[in-house]
């Protein structure tokens, strides 16, 4: 930094987008409960804010990536410091992403019709839920934290999410070949549930940000990523 | 810009970055087709071909983000040259995306195992496919051509995209009702429609990307969006 000046002025207007990635954050949490809530609940008026609030997050991408750009553009920051707001926009991006999906399942909400309602599917369905929130939770605190561990343990436990996507993709087939009367139901499920996952996948996403932020390179690693294509040929039996 | 020499530097980071996206761009295009393709025409190793490209259209995003910054830091743009930079960097995020979703067809290439083929539900593919290629290929022109009546005409005809893709899966719906062995063949399928309207979805943001380069805001408009959610309500009759 040129001098002093810049340099406290920089550290402002960092500070200002690290909260405003902050408040993204919290937003896009609750948007993840909410939305599962309502899908469990069949709350319909609740699916229905889920979609309404979906614009805050968007505003506030563009927020922040308007304030990364005009930082850049006005600082000319390097190094370190030029990655971070780089950063702050790539996980606003993934933000956005994430209320994106949560708007997807609020939306299917008001569409699901039937009675069926099996507990050993719901309890499912929670259970990814609060694991993926919990990565999001986990992966923004070691974003704020430039807690580097902290981030490649939410990038190894994406894993798990998706393995419990497939065990319900697998028992959602089965309710679908018992009856298909179920069809329909199972159909708006599994894209609840491939929606989770995907939250799931944002979350890894900005853990290779958290990665990329300190470490200064691109993470050349593979995720380890759960191969879900393959649950209908075992589940059919076919 | 403060000098000729600034502009003109200026003038050739925007063409190169320019260069970039275009070659983005059809990569991303092919990788619809190619997908859509393997997935017909049950070629697996066009599938994973498919797969191991995407590698390229990732590093290609993150080329054309950088370079994006560092002129917006050497050069300090203002206003629409602001603005085009932001653009290219935009457009990159979707296209990335468009690669992924074309990933995820590529993927599902090995997993389908049934003879079960109709080809009326193969036409509404390819159909569907075309359509969605075009509007990228469009948008993508209207882009470089800074054209903002074609950007939305690409925006506009994003409703018919998701027309065709609420009756594919009505069809799909109809053949899993008719025979639970078609069931894992049909939600591979469905999922792998719901991909292309998505690619749909990201060149309605790239037209969005037009208006806000050109205009100078984002578009307030909400997009004229085809409800998919209650296709099972309408097929299964209930």
């Amino acid at each position: 930094m040129a001098s002093d000046h810049t340099a406290k002025a920089f550290d402002d207007d960092l500070q200002e987008l690290n909260r405003l990635v902050a408040e993204m954050g919290g937003l896009a949490e609750r948007q993840i409960v909410d939305s599962v809530d309502a899908l469990i609940r069949r709350d319909v008026a609740l699916g229905k804010r889920v979609v309404a609030a979906d614009l805050d997050i968007d505003k506030l991408q563009h927020l922040i990536e308007e304030r990364a750009v005009l930082t850049i553009a006005r600082r000319q920051p390097m190094a370190v410091d030029l990655r971070e707001i780089v950063s702050s926009m790539r996980v606003a991006t993934d933000l956005e992403r994430i209320g994106d999906l949560s708007k997807n399942i609020g939306k299917r909400v008001a569409a699901l019709d039937s009675d069926f309602h099996p507990l050993k599917l719901i309890r499912g369905l929670e259970h990814m839920t609060d694991l993926v929130q919990s990565q999001v939770k986990s992966v923004l605190d070691a974003y704020a934290a430039h807690d580097l561990p902290a981030a490649m343990t939410v990038w190894k436990g994406d894993e798990e999410v998706d393995a419990i996507c497939t065990s319900l993709f697998r028992e959602l087939l089965t309710y679908m070949m018992e009856d298909p009367r179920n069809i329909g139901f199972c159909i708006h499920l599994m894209f609840c549930a491939k929606n989770i996952e995907r939250i799931g996948d944002h979350a890894t996403n900005i853990a290779e940000t958290v990665f990329y932020m300190i470490e200064g390179q691109q993470m050349l690693d593979q995720r380890p990523k759960g191969d879900m294509t393959n649950f209908a040929t075992a589940a059919s039996g076919s």
